[in-house]
């Protein structure tokens, strides 16, 4: 069965996140300062062939541990949508 | 009050996305071979003050529109989590 898969991989917390700070200051000179923190990460779907969904979830946390995230730097999470 | 947001901004899904395919390609080439496609783009998080949930649906839009997303190429989607 195909799986679609969404994963979200964020900077972690503890970390400064310069893409997040340098967009805060861009929408403070456009005029919405409203907003307080901006913090910027990956989105990525992945569509897969997996027998259940367990397979499929392991599938994602495999792709996700060998390339799509940096444990040193990020957290993922892994949604799972069908 | 304080909302928090997510914004997934992703590349339109007419549009040939060449990261998602090198990372396929990356993913193929590590053994992951079940996996068919990727697609990546932007997950931003916002903390905003605003008074109400629509204010603050209002605001996220306005920073998409102006700066977050770019409509020729990408799509967003606004979710508010409390």
């Amino acid at each position: 069965m195909i799986y679609n898969i969404q994963i979200k991989v964020m900077p972690l917390k503890e970390l400064l996140d310069p893409q997040g700070k340098a967009v805060l200051g861009g929408l403070q000179n456009l005029g919405v300062t409203a907003i307080q923190d901006v913090r910027i990460g990956k989105h990525i779907t992945l569509q897969l062939e997996a027998a259940s969904e367990k397979d499929a979830r392991d599938l994602a946390e495999q792709a996700c541990k060998k390339l799509l995230a940096n444990p040193v730097m990020e957290f993922y999470e892994i949604e799972l949508v069908n």
